[in-house]
């Protein structure tokens, strides 16, 4: 274990890293929500009971595909599946069974201990959008993402207050070879935040890679004995598993490094058009993967994963934020908590192509039912737009924002003395005024949750401002926190052995663009 | 009895009627939502337990004030509160045992019976923004309200396929004399849409005035014997009934017309700044105010009510949409239960200039908790903006679009066996896709809430019809929804009868502007 990972800071020397520890010591950061507010239970029992039958269904009579991967269908075979060509049919029963070695909850450290995240019980922690080719600004408009959105995006998500996670794939840096892009991007979240991050899972090799970097930056040791990374592995639905992901599945797994098995779904097209009937998939297919992720390794960290939208029929574009979404992502919580899985699901999403009135809705629809879901990861949780194509800047940091009222929503209600209150409302009795009083005067500094962005200003000083909205405030939060940004202090040696390691792969290949 | 009470058309004669008639057939209208879902919980028994004592302390302790209103006071003595001044204390038990010969549930009747409301249960009604001052559109601005906003408000609610009440004060009129609004509103809600709606309560008098146009629209009879309006009785928190709203209660209560009796809370200067305080409040002053409804006439159909905010303590601001106010609506909705009463709450809040991201994340926080939190009635439920000083014509057909997710929300998820799918997965089986299945056919019309407002298209396509925002398009749906509108029909008589009514009321007294 390296000083880094043991909290300990090592100066870097130079006025930089001077600076940048002064500004690691002043930046407020919370630490992940434990929730104190119960689950929202959508589902009854004989539902869950249902679905539940009905998964296991699916995976005894039609079973699931693992693809181009040999290991893995012996693997089943072994664990008493009933293989046929590449089709799994597991019986009933066996998938759940397996999945009873994956842990309740496990921790992902970060490279600053205070940033480690426990994920899974009653916890929520949130990480950052992931994926999205496209960047917008204000300015700049729609436009292929580069390496240098990626580095922004990761310095706007160690600057959010309410944010835990760095993330992975906060935009395709798509001016960097397909083959090489990993490197750069797990080299800025290393470097540039101190916030737990993701790994690579495009390639196995790419997961290899993100392992070793991993051990630079912690030391080998730690790594071997602890999870520093938790990595997105999507399930081809319907119920297909291919090589590459369950490749990059197989290397975190055996390292213990943790992954979400999780589908990807636009309901009506990957799954059923009914909530209960996507509901059954889910489940199917995650009990498929998290079985094999315990096949590989029992007790391999691993996250019952849920990523579901609804499709608008007229034009089939996925939709975010609507009824059904939510409707999924509270029963697919019931079913992980009856798996005694960590959940991920929720997000900021949004199918609007602007950070407006739509993208708000749809977001604020998203982020409140992901809470009260129960969701232990939630991905995307800031800066998704246009159904998951663009990194929006203005909207990363309002997305941001807000999750500070899942912090304070989780909080539940306070019942102490201090809490109820009653003395105050003998103080100050009928007619009275409660800005004044002993009771207010010590409880307001922490009494409300209050938005870094939002205007709360009069209409005539808004006004007398220039009028501006939301997008526009946010437009200039970006600059400000961008230009406020300051790197977190890391040892030189590390920071250098990082820089080398990408530098020689790098080397070693020539660059592919597909 | 009148015909059209009865639900039978009179014929006006003219092609206007017959247009008018067309249309009303044709009008898309949602009936007032049923929840099939659970209600979110946050409060357990211990700590509504302690708050029903600590209400009951302030009831009996410190007790609440009715002013100006002797004929109260003796009301109260002769129940057995201890009166002394103003001030009357309520002992232990007394106000919750006054409240229970109020329903539990009640019809609100529309002249049209489809348009019929069931209050109460676990139904919950939709009404429009009350009170604003202003009015904003895009076009014209901020500015004050006129009738004829008020008339295109009511326009819209009549339009809005999941607004279910045409609502009370849309705006407030301010062109009109002060004396003489309440005429020309209730005019247009009862000439203008078929929907329920709201009497006037800013003078007994003018409550009166409500009844009397009641009586000639529906017939006397039938508003002897039916509820045909629910009107807004604020409370002054803390614990003060003035003699105005009190003067409005009684008369509707006397009449068997239903009251909404609800706290007016900024949390944290007219109730403590602690949630389990305020509620402690609310409690206390809903119980007095119900109690006092039914010592006017025991059965009147009353609601509880909760209008409750945050301040930004910086600025003096009321704040919308944070988790303080859903803690307060959540566990508002709880005690309402638990008191057998209807349950007012939510709405479309934000604190918001402008209908932009700000207002959306404010009023999707709002609208989301209001739902899971029981809430039978929802004032405010579109196009409130500026923290209710503005009546938005964008944001209302804004969040008009949006009731429709709480409507689909509020379906739950369907367990028969079209809903459990799983043919459909044997069907496609792993690696297939749905969109072309038979049960997808047979389904997604109905299966997914659609916006009739957001954006869903490509971003090409998006992009080259102009790259609209959301106030944009709703800019050009309200001015066609303003095109497209048509009069419900009417008896010529009864329409007539009401101007006369009108016009007499109004040439009885001069006008006053304060």
């Amino acid at each position: 274990m390296n000083d880094v990972a043991a909290g300990k800071r090592v100066r870097g020397g130079g006025g930089s890293a001077r600076r940048a520890e002064r500004t690691a010591v002043s930046l407020e950061s919370a630490r992940f929500i434990e929730r104190n507010i119960p689950n929202f239970e959508i589902l009854n029992e004989e539902a869950l009971a249902i679905i539940e039958w009905n998964a296991d269904t699916v995976l005894e009579e039609i079973g699931v595909n693992f693809l181009e991967n040999p290991t893995a269908l012996a693997l089943w075979k072994a664990a008493g599946a009933d293989v046929r060509g590449e089709r799994v049919r597991i019986p009933r029963g066996l998938a759940r069974k397996l999945c009873a070695t994956a842990p309740r909850t496990f921790t992902q450290h970060a490279r600053n201990p205070a940033r480690n995240v426990e994920i899974g019980g009653r916890n929520l922690v949130l990480a950052p959008v992931y994926g999205p080719p496209f960047v917008r600004d204000m300015e700049g408009g729609r436009r292929y993402a580069t390496i240098a959105d990626f580095q922004n995006f990761v310095k706007l998500g160690y600057m959010s207050k309410w944010l835990h996670h760095s993330g992975g794939t906060v935009c395709e840096p798509t001016d960097v070879p397909v083959n090489k892009r990993h490197l750069d991007m797990l080299l800025a979240h290393m470097t540039l935040s101190d916030k737990p991050y993701m790994g690579s899972v495009t390639e196995p090799s790419r997961a290899e890679d993100s392992i070793e970097m991993s051990k630079i930056l912690f030391g080998a040791d730690f790594v071997d004995q602890n999870t520093v990374m938790t990595s997105l592995i999507n399930i081809n639905s319907p119920l297909t598993f291919d090589s590459i992901m369950m490749g990059a599945l197989e290397v975190y797994a055996k390292a213990n490094q943790a992954a979400i098995i999780s589908p990807f779904i636009v309901g009506g097209a990957m799954a059923p058009v009914t909530v209960a009937g996507t509901l059954t998939q889910v489940l199917a297919e995650v009990l498929a993967g998290v079985a094999y992720s315990q096949l590989i390794r029992p007790g391999a960290p691993v996250i019952f994963g849920a990523f579901v939208t609804s499709i608008d029929m007229n034009s089939g574009a996925p939709t975010f934020g609507t009824p059904e979404a939510s409707h999924i992502t509270y029963g697919a919580g019931q079913l992980a908590r009856r798996l005694n899985l960590p959940y991920r699901s929720g997000g900021s999403f949004c199918g609007s192509k602007l950070p407006d009135a739509q993208a708000a809705y749809e977001t604020a629809n998203s982020l409140n039912m992901a809470l009260l879901s129960g969701v232990n990861f939630m991905l995307h949780a800031c800066g998704w737009l246009e159904g998951g194509l663009v990194s929006s800047y203005e909207k990363f940091v309002m997305d941001a924002d807000q999750l500070g009222t899942l912090h304070h929503l989780a909080k539940g209600i306070i019942m102490d003395e201090n809490g109820q209150g009653l003395d105050a409302i003998r103080e100050v009795g009928p007619g009275g005024h409660f800005l004044g009083c002993e009771h207010t005067q010590a409880n307001f500094k922490s009494a409300f949750w209050r938005s870094d962005l939002l205007d709360y200003k009069p209409f005539e000083t808004w006004d007398e401002e220039g009028a501006r909205d939301t997008q526009t405030l946010a437009a200039e939060r970006v600059k400000k926190q961008l230009g406020d940004y300051q790197q977190p202090a890391l040892d030189v040696a590390v920071h250098e052995a990082l820089t080398d390691y990408v530098a020689k792969k790098k080397a070693a290949v020539p660059d592919a663009f597909i």
